[in-house]
């Protein structure tokens, strides 16, 4: 096994005594958010079972994750269940769960994921890299919080739309358009190639779209996570471990929860990932 | 009940005396597409079911369903099943099933929601809606084949984007961020009262993005579909029985998958839901 924390924190054991559907897990303190892990490695993981699985068809082509409850310290079990296979596609539907104290299970996460066989067709991309500059002039950031060791993991480098470096309370921009937008290169640290797993996590590393439109460090939690994956293993080779360019943008902020609509380009301008998510704020 | 088609399309009947969890559904030909029911009203059913649920906690607040086989003419059986129940969140496990000729049942649709109750806070629009012309001062599209019933449940007026008259081949635009960009003005055919239900089912109103790219008329199938709202019944209800703008734009085609985002807004300019879904293409 590598020794890349990212592989570690995706590390699964195939209980196939139980079902083949079935996986134990552990937290990895190297993934940790205030709270508890950084919620694209926990996506990353269930995927990550969808991919490991005997009966698999084709590649990840769709993930939702939704965040039930919080990931606590310790084992966990991923179930990750084919329930219909097509000619060229496969459902799946999929759920982390831990045990409480008293050994009675909860559920964590609940999704759902498709997989498919693609193959050569036309094809567009209507959403064309922003041009900015390369990530090499572009200084990387240093963590802010030492309790949020995940921050450690990446390589960061935003173009636009940084943390903000004053809680003022003050508006980001009067353009709507530009108020809740970050453009950031992003690769993992230490680097490691991509694959559908790191492009998974990479897809949920912007920061509360809240906290940029306020200038206010709200307390959030993202609730629900989908990625749409339009790289084959093919596209993802040629990223290698180079740095992707992550786009995000809040598109509605309304009564205790906001939306983020995102893109991920590989540095040569391939559109690898579209993803969207849905958080809670409160106040 | 009322006699609107789209309330008929919705009905379920509780099966409690199997679990508090199931309800029993008939197709509606009303609402039949090319080879089988629109997809938004399949979407719009399973969320009636957690609309339907005695233990529902809270409005939707996002909604994931991903078509797994064709739903053929008949009964079905849906399963909306609250796996976990926060102080202020739920998590909901989707499913719409069938029974094959030889009573052998599959899964047709799978997916996921989550419900809350929400607070008022701090709002903001970050999409606000695009400036055009008002519904009455645009055409109503008359549907361009009979053999989808469903088209005739809308009053459809497309500011942009209309589906091409020629099927040339030739591109829809140079521009990418307009290539595959459609606005319109909908609400149901007759007048139906906003609601959570057809705001799904609005959310997929929009033709193949690729046959506007294209102007090639390939098959193509909706696999996934999520749906955030960013409504509670009060700005449902303003919306009455008014038109909503949509607007759809494709991100990404590529080998045999594109995907679509979309806003719905009311005549006020309220960002009612913001939409996303992933389709299959051939060729």
């Amino acid at each position: 096994m590598s020794s890349h924390p990212f592989d570690t924190a995706l590390h699964l054991t195939p209980d196939f005594g139980a079902t083949p559907d079935q996986f134990l897990g552990l937290t990895s303190p190297a993934w940790w958010n205030m709270v508890g892990p950084f919620g694209g490695v926990s996506a990353a993981i269930v995927l990550n079972a969808v991919m490991m699985h005997p009966s698999r068809l084709g590649e990840p082509v769709a993930l939702t994750v939704n965040y039930a409850s919080g990931l606590i310290q310790g084992a966990f079990k991923v179930m990750a269940t084919p329930v219909r296979t097509n000619r060229s596609t496969q459902h799946w539907v999929l759920a982390l769960r831990q045990a409480d104290a008293s050994g009675v299970e909860f559920v964590v996460l609940t999704g759902t994921a498709i997989t498919a066989v693609r193959r050569e067709t036309w094809s567009a991309n209507d959403m064309p890299m922003p041009e900015v500059a390369p990530p090499d002039s572009v200084a990387r950031i240093t963590p802010f919080s030492k309790a949020a060791a995940w921050l450690q993991r990446y390589d960061m480098r935003p173009v636009t739309g940084a943390l903000p470096s004053t809680w003022d309370g003050g508006a980001s921009s009067d353009d709507p358009q530009l108020a809740s937008l970050t453009q950031l290169w992003i690769r993992d640290e230490p680097p490691r190639a991509l694959d559908f797993a790191s492009l998974t996590a990479m897809a949920d590393v912007f920061f509360p779209r809240i906290w940029l439109r306020r200038s206010v460090r709200v307390p959030v939690g993202t609730v629900s996570l989908t990625v749409y994956f339009h790289s084959g293993v093919e596209q993802l080779a040629e990223s290698g471990t180079g740095y992707l360019l992550g786009q995000a943008r809040g598109q509605a902020f309304r009564n205790g929860f906001f939306d983020q609509a995102g893109q991920l380009w590989s540095t040569a301008g391939t559109l690898l990932a579209t993803t969207h998510q849905l958080v809670y704020y409160k106040e």
